[in-house]
């Protein structure tokens, strides 16, 4: 049996992460595939997750807060680092419930996953060769030209930071109006279009910040794309899988003992 | 008198915005400057800082936990939406107070204030036509390439999503060697050091991902400047008073009834 197919999924705080894992699992099982789900954020208040593997077994926000008797912030950043040093326990509690994907819910607030030094140790013991990060895109700031600026350079300083291959998710895009939707995924596909949006957005334009900016975007062209999901209608679940197996695999499907997935 | 100068000081949790607010505020009262400090963080934990206006007089992360029964992650992300509903109050407290200067330390979790569009509806409200972003690096993650160059976009993308001038400062040189301050220096003057430190830094390049983030880089680096401060020692605050009135007056000194800062 192959080594699991690993999915960080991360974003920024209400970016639809665990609703994301949630719709993903279930889609998962439906086409005749196993997955685990690991939450890795001993903050997380979801009571709908139902994790396989829990960093709240060994570190739990709460208890960092009143042990160390730290208010939130501070227990966050403590948190942190100890689920570091519990890396090898979920390592262990992965290696005997071998399934086909392993699902991975990160701290709600992406800082604490994106900028700490702790994550890099937890991402390298944790991730084989079959690894991806999946980057959501919140809508609420996405929608907007500069907010979706902001996203990309927050998904590509993720992508060079862990050098796991990213891809970029737009959630809840049952939010949004198609025509919404459609603008964003311009944005996406031609930096140009992008690059336009931003500049009519911008009440005082500052020549030498923009032009750092939009040719970084245009450096990043081709690091962009960008795939439309919602955990209501289960929209784009199916292409998030295809992509994960082309990434994992070159694109074939996993062994035929599986049913394939549906089309629809 | 003029209107007051504003700083923004922001960067990750545990950078040391609060330490720089204080030592900054001494600094300049040595200096003959007045100065008011606002607290914007509803969950700050200091008990040092004494900010003249607090929104924790408005907003309280402990209460909103309480109020709307909500975890720590929760109660932030409502916490930072709720201080934007208490901006005027702050702007009328800041109108009773005239001072030279302005220091806003910013919530500890730089996301919540990077991140949200709260925090631009804040910054509008409080901004006059002077006003500067302080981002801090924080030298845990600045002392290596990727961390440095994760910190140098998340920088670019908090001085585009504010279109305020942005500075970089270095924090806490006081726990690093001079070789170690040197070299991450010579990584912010020329983006071809940096560039050479992280392939060195680089188990497994990737081409397409470190072409795009280096050109990236090499489109940024006009707006490169790192500051080396420390609040121990003191050290580099006069440079950063010096460039801050720069950015508010073009480099003219406050009017003479005030004492000089010493050039010490």
């Amino acid at each position: 049996m192959d080594e699991p197919g690993t999915i960080y999924f991360t974003g920024t705080a209400g970016a639809g992460k665990t609703s994301l894992v949630t719709a993903f699992r279930s889609w998962l099982t439906t086409a005749g595939y196993s997955a685990t789900v690991v939450n890795l954020d001993p903050g997380s208040e979801s009571t709908t997750l139902q994790p396989d593997i829990d960093i709240r077994e060994w570190v739990r926000l709460a208890d960092v807060m009143q042990e160390y008797d730290l208010g939130p912030n501070g227990a966050q950043i403590a948190a942190a680092d100890l689920v570091a040093l519990k890396v090898f326990e979920v390592k262990q509690a992965l290696s005997e419930l071998r399934s086909d994907y392993v699902l991975v819910d990160t701290p709600g607030q992406i800082e604490l996953f994106a900028f700490r030094e702790s994550s890099k140790a937890i991402l390298e013991a944790l991730s084989g060769d079959r690894s991806l990060v999946a980057f959501l895109f919140d809508p609420t700031l996405a929608k907007s030209p500069s907010g979706f600026v902001s996203l990309l350079m927050l998904s590509a300083t993720v992508e060079f930071r862990f050098r796991l291959p990213t891809y970029n998710l737009l959630t809840k895009v049952d939010l949004l109006t198609p025509a919404q939707v459609e603008e964003i995924l311009s944005w996406g596909e031609n930096p140009g279009a992008l690059v336009d949006a931003v500049e009519r957005d911008m009440p005082t334009p500052d020549a030498q910040l923009s032009s750092g900016v939009f040719r970084a975007i245009e450096s990043m062209a081709p690091l962009m794309t960008l795939l439309p999901t919602s955990s209501q209608d289960l929209s784009g679940l199916e292409p998030l899988y295809r992509h994960a197996q082309q990434v994992f695999q070159g694109g074939e499907d996993l062994e035929p003992s599986h049913a394939p997935p549906d089309e629809g």
